[in-house]
């Protein structure tokens, strides 16, 4: 029987094996969602980069560039990370690029496995499918905040795993996700508002993004890491 | 109002801020256990060290000396870290020191708290009198495995919370702990078995510890650190 683990900061994943394995990366507020967003809007590519600097180069060859440090907007940036911000319009056949404090960095550390998909509400059956259908041990991997353990990625790791069919459990943090889940699948939206994520980004007037985060299933699309850049499988 | 928090392991204690704190170790599988049970049965102190030959040195001071690695007991130690074999008669009245793989190292950081208790299921009450009749900020410490969060030490820390009168839930850590505790504690041996720690406990034919550290409130105790000795408070 194929496993599924998670791992509940990027900065633990060096303690779990991810090579060759479905990986998904979880960063409900906001990267993943915001990256699911803007290539269901119609863009050709999001490019998932570390650094400012790096992701500033990227405009001179035609990349809208977006960055976010500390839930704000980097000065000198198109966007920051704010899903609700995205115009359909201007982000079709783009390539883009984005720098996001956790969960750009998660993306980028979990090359190596077998594939890795953007997990987030919003695309919540499509990531489940595919694990489903595509039979291999599986690594969850949220982002957190700052390496603390936060409450919306955890919640969304849950939600997956509730999707599972016939998965060993192989690590403690998968009960303890999937037990928050049984306990809040009720009401996603008011459970993300009990995040300390979510009550930093309401006192940015980011208000919106949480209920957008929290839609479920509302984007038919399965982004994944094709070498450097995310795409649509 | 003052507030809780969890750490879900103790290398993430630098995430935290401890100091001036009431901070509360766990680690239920077993070295906060075991601790516990050698004060109740009537030791004068435990000394929790890092390093095997820090409390190999202990013996020529004429303490016992117990220590484990990877859930064994290490040769040339009088006990490892199982609380069913430490034989009251011989404990009483002696000093211990003790070394374990999370446990101890966790207790050995947590220097500069108001206060260090130590905390399991066998003292769940007492810690919980002491945390709402002193009234402070709080931080739970959990051990962990290796530096990945484990399944019976932030259930114990739910346990904990659930029992708080009047504190801010301060990360979300706290509510991930409390929904655990929420969902499981109507058996908490069960769920104590489903821990991946409890099953390489059993392989090694420590199945009697498992039982053991599930009792509640079987140990009238709180064990505090006192400068470098845990004694009863």
């Amino acid at each position: 029987m194929n496993s599924v683990e998670v791992c509940l900061t990027h900065q633990q994943l060096e303690n779990y094996q991810h090579i060759d394995k479905n990986v998904i990366v979880i960063d409900v507020l906001r990267a993943t969602s915001t990256i699911n967003t803007i290539l269901f809007y119609g863009a050709k590519s999001v490019k998932p980069v570390e650094s400012l600097e790096e992701c500033m180069k990227l405009r001179d060859k035609g990349y809208i560039i977006m960055a976010e440090r500390m839930g704000k907007k980097v000065e000198g940036f198109d966007y920051g990370n704010s899903p609700t911000k995205i115009e359909r319009d201007l982000f079709e056949e783009k390539n883009v690029g984005i720098a996001t404090s956790n969960g750009t960095k998660a993306i980028v550390k979990t090359k190596g496995s077998h594939i890795t998909l953007i997990g987030s509400f919003l695309n919540l059956s499509k990531v489940i499918e595919y694990l489903n259908s595509n039979k291999r041990d599986i690594l969850l991997v949220c982002s957190g905040w700052k390496g603390s353990t936060n409450l919306e990625d955890t919640l969304c790791a849950g939600a997956i795993i509730a999707g599972l069919e016939n998965f060993e459990y192989k690590s403690d943090t998968v009960i303890i996700a999937k037990k928050l889940y049984d306990q809040s699948e009720d009401d996603i939206l008011s459970n993300m508002k009990k995040s300390s994520h979510a009550k930093r980004l309401s006192g940015y007037d980011n208000i919106k993004d949480i209920e957008f985060c929290s839609q479920v299933d509302t984007q038919e699309v399965l982004p994944y890491l094709d070498n450097d850049d995310i795409k649509l499988l």
